[in-house]
């Protein structure tokens, strides 16, 4: 959890992961599709060949919500995809 | 193309494309990749669950360059991809 910054606007978690090639960065991808599916998740995320960003909102759509627990959880469930 | 904003600060091609649902957002996105593969040619994506934003940079790396028409062309390929 320690590579994702936590920032404040607006509130949000943030990593950056950079990758090889662009067939590693596809694969991320890929898992980390099914893993928003699976969850019903969909951080935003951005991404060219060799890099993701991605952008974790507090799952509570309050404008003034603050991250929770699982908001972090699930930001370790991502550092989990990459194996 | 002529959904493609053309900016200049940096130079480049920007298009949203909008979804009803992540299912078509994912295939979507699963097309775009096997284009990029394909051309070797990997835009700047964005998304969410209902949304993709590209950002098509010259070829060229020259900091300077401009669009060419294989840019112009890349860009309705990738129209082309929403079938």
């Amino acid at each position: 959890m320690d590579q994702w910054q936590e920032r404040k606007r607006p509130v949000c978690l943030e990593r950056r992961f950079e990758f090889d090639g662009y067939s590693s960065t596809r694969d991320f991808l890929d898992k980390l599709g099914e893993h928003s599916e699976s969850t019903q998740r969909f951080p935003d995320i951005s991404f060219g060949s060799t890099y993701v960003n991605i952008t974790i909102r507090p799952e509570d759509d309050n404008p003034d919500a603050q991250l929770n627990e699982a908001d972090r959880a699930f930001a370790a469930q991502i550092d989990a995809l990459l194996g």
